[in-house]
């Protein structure tokens, strides 16, 4: 057999050749643009026969500081496709970890968004390695002091439409990168290759996964700076699909209208996107009868938010996991074929858990005695492995207690069930371990986000002499139900929990501190919550 | 990231561990029986326990004569587990021929049914490297004088049910071997890896492609000795789907009970078998409902048989291209989004078409003046690459014209039209040269079958002093129609092609001779036109 190499050059070389139609809807600043595969594919080619002129050579990483439009898309494909690599930087990080991650990385050229060049102006006199900075405008460059600033539409505008790519690139070679925040220090990097993009893409295509197709039209709401959009714009040009891409610091109402008029049928984000388009979805009249699948990863989706989704709007809800070392996709949720007769109430359960492994990735699932019993009750650590799964940080001597004999631990607590469907319970970290026995904050998360008043809800561990630790609800109420008590949340709890497991207090808040990517962030509420109790 | 070999032991581990309770209904000669993926996996690890304890090492090759049912379902995967090469061996071929192929591939073993048992007997002696013979049966051994028969059940019965299969084994090693018919001389062999064998797995999992599911109930119709039945039991255990093997000498009958009873999905094979299948549905009643694709490959389906499914069975039908190089699947045909709003007719002709290439492989389609214009009207050679591809034969020179600078030319002429989608209209060596011009055979017959008093027709060329060759058509008329004449035939094609297309003379036959896989043998045929013009 041939070896046929797995590059990200054949994927947009087959939508170039077979889709040149087929059309990219780019939010940016200056409104919805529309650009076919064919324009795309030539723009792409320009882009890379530039990097190219410019000097970037095999294996050198390019930044970009960008939100989802066309051009982060041309991006996507001209710099892996020379061999280089492409860095996307979290716009959202503080301004050290952004020079951290930077000279890290040691970024030859950084393509940023004009909106985000601000934090360019304030970090670039710390950034050692960055020879320009090409700023994505459709408008005049800002008026600045950095040197060796470019705009892309000129720059690109004197590349090489016929640019041929390299096809001597090995597929194993480095292809692109991002940061995943620690708990502690600096940002960790993870390097993906030409053959795990393009692995990684199959599975989404799969028929049992996502089942991404031609005939989709696809909106990655989940930040192109953020595990690659979840690997979306890759399958999504393969495949031939409709990309639409939101743009800049688009609100819920962007996003409803563009399900709307580029009748979107599979979109992606975190849950607490999809809580707000909820929100949006009820204050106003949308038409979302083109979705197929909201899919739902970052961290878990209430059952309760998956239940409004399906009964209420009729719009069918998938839930995802995956995080930054698996690129992102380990498991999708979906019921076999003979789930398909339980009642209702059981098949939402178990489609609010994390689901089954995609096929091509092995896992195992370790507890203190070993690995776990598949009965949904004992806990253990998520150990995955397979070609999609990193097996180091860059440059990193964190990567020890991560990747151990060639199984990624994810950190992420779960249980598994007699289908052999995980469901995270918690992270190893958050875990609550009252009197010798784990009690899972998820459980507890999910449960309170059920009460019709909360709005949000986190359960931290609070230090007990007694039992080591135990938990403490924090929650944001809904507006209009300002009046739910402290005892309404317990009394809500105690017929599902056995009574060890049932916070010790109730903290009402304005709202739960977040990570830069909308997930909760249990080290800044753990500070939160001893504040209340020394400020009590 | 981590390597994470692709390997065929993965794929049935996952069926065993994800989807123990799904089923795999298999035919044999003592009639219908269930297993389990949990007793099927078990199974395959004692039998790959057994070939180890009799000696099969890494990369050995060992054969198999049989139909599709489970047992050569567990060898396929036992096999290829241990490291070792599956090589299916197809029964219908001349003793001669099986001879040259088990020699050649130096078989250590053979697997075969008993019903195939006989032609063993016949050409054991001269079978120079097979230590073994196992039988599968239900029933009792064969009584024979051949030395070293073994029974399949009671082989396997000593074996360990938690073998564990090694995982040391590079994708890139050999897997699987199949052999092809040559136009003249013996039949050449190719050779599957773990990895190709992975990724065509994966290209058939695809949405777009034949988007198989756990959900689907698959019934391989086509011979599991020919191109590992188009890789569909691969696929199927790896996604836990519900696997239907149709067994021995089955009849229309046999296979439209199965489709019925055991609710198929899905089934593949070739178009003489829907040929005779549509006219099993047209003499007996059966509910053929649960069928979402008839998967149609090994050579062209004419139209007129596409619509009888689609309209008057209500079946969705999907043409597909491929040959024992390609693993097979190269191209689907499948109409792109834009195009479901065309007009029936138009659908209907794409669809009749071989279809788009596969993602993952790369094609050019080269004529006399280089790669030709997608017009649908100029003609060229198609040539595929890829991670599923061949790269040569076995052990034999032949390959030299075949494997050409890295591309598989697969002596197929096709068109491509103005949206990628490829349509066969010949073999290079069976095209019609007349006057300098090329004339497709294909063609011609797919219009000759849309007649409605043709069961089957050929077009083959006959040498000509003035023009070089011009085309002669073989016609089998259906019962009932045996007053259709030379000119009602030649009537009916005036319209639909120039002048100089039309065939020069209708020869009137019983049968048109065919391969042992159900194509048109044109060799033959050719000789057969050329005696009814001596004989005349």
């Amino acid at each position: 057999m041939m070896k046929g190499n797995l590059l990200i050059s054949s994927m947009i070389e087959r939508a170039e050749r077979f889709y040149p139609k087929k059309e990219v809807v780019s939010r940016t600043s200056a409104g919805v643009q529309r650009f076919t595969y064919k324009e795309i594919g030539k723009r792409t080619r320009k882009l890379a026969s530039k990097l190219k002129e410019f000097g970037i050579e095999r294996g050198d990483r390019v930044g970009t500081l960008a939100w989802n439009h066309h051009r982060h898309l041309e991006l996507y494909f001209a710099i892996p496709s020379i061999g280089s690599v492409l860095h996307t930087i979290n716009i959202r990080l503080s301004p050290e970890h952004i020079i951290y991650i930077i000279n890290h990385a040691e970024d030859e050229l950084i393509f940023v968004d004009e909106d985000v060049f601000p934090l360019i102006e304030a970090v670039h006199d710390k950034l050692k390695t960055v020879k320009a900075y090409i700023v994505m405008t459709d408008n005049e460059l800002p008026d600045t002091s950095v040197d060796n600033v470019y705009s892309y539409e000129e720059w690109i505008s004197a590349g090489d439409e016929n640019f041929e790519y390299p096809k001597d690139i090995e597929e194993t070679e480095p292809a692109g990168m991002c940061f995943t925040s620690a708990t502690t220090g600096n940002p960790k990097g993870v390097v993906y290759t030409h053959r795990s993009t393009v692995l990684h893409s199959m599975s989404l295509a799969f028929a049992d996964s996502l089942g991404t197709t031609e005939s989709d039209s696809i909106m990655p709401v989940v930040p192109m700076f953020h595990v690659n959009a979840w690997g979306m714009p890759y399958v999504a040009t393969w495949l031939g699909s409709t990309q639409v891409m939101p743009g800049p610091r688009f609100t819920p109402k962007v996003l409803a209208e563009l399900i709307q008029d580029e009748k979107v049928t599979v979109t992606a984000g975190v849950p607490t996107i999809w809580l707000v388009l909820l929100k949006e979805l009820e204050e106003n009249e949308y038409n979302t009868e083109s979705l197929r699948a909201v899919v739902c990863g970052g961290s878990a989706a209430p059952l309760g938010m998956i239940k409004t989704f399906e009964k209420k709007y009729n719009v069918p809800f998938l839930h995802a996991y995956g995080m930054t070392e698996t690129s992102p996709l380990a498991t999708v949720s979906r019921l076999k074929s003979y789930q398909e007769d339980l009642p209702e109430e059981e098949r939402f359960e178990i489609r609010a858990k994390q689901g089954l492994l995609v096929p091509g990735l092995e896992m195992k699932v370790v507890g203190s005695q070993g690995e776990v019993a598949w009965d949904g009750q004992d806990m253990g650590e998520l150990l995955l492995r397979g070609p999609w799964i990193a097996d180091d940080y860059f440059k990193d001597d964190r990567g020890e207690e991560t990747f151990v004999e060639g199984w990624l631990h994810t950190g992420d607590v779960c249980t598994v069930d007699e289908e052999g469907v995980i469901k995270i319970v918690d992270r190893t970290k958050d875990l609550i371990k009252s009197g010798g026995e784990w009690i899972s904050s998820v459980d507890l998360e999910n449960a309170l986000m059920a009460h019709e008043g909360v709005f949000e809800a986190s359960v931290v561990a609070i230090p007990d002499p007694e039992w080591q630790e135990r938990p403490v609800a924090c929650v944001v109420l809904k507006e209009g139900h300002e009046t739910v008590s402290k005892d309404d949340i317990l009394d809500y709890l105690r017929p599902q929990f056995a009574k060890w497991w049932l916070p010790d207090d109730v903290i009402f808040m304005e709202e739960i501190p977040k990570t830069s990517v909308g997930k909760f962030l249990k080290r800044a509420l753990r500070d939160k919550v001893k504040e209340h109790y020394e400020t009590v």
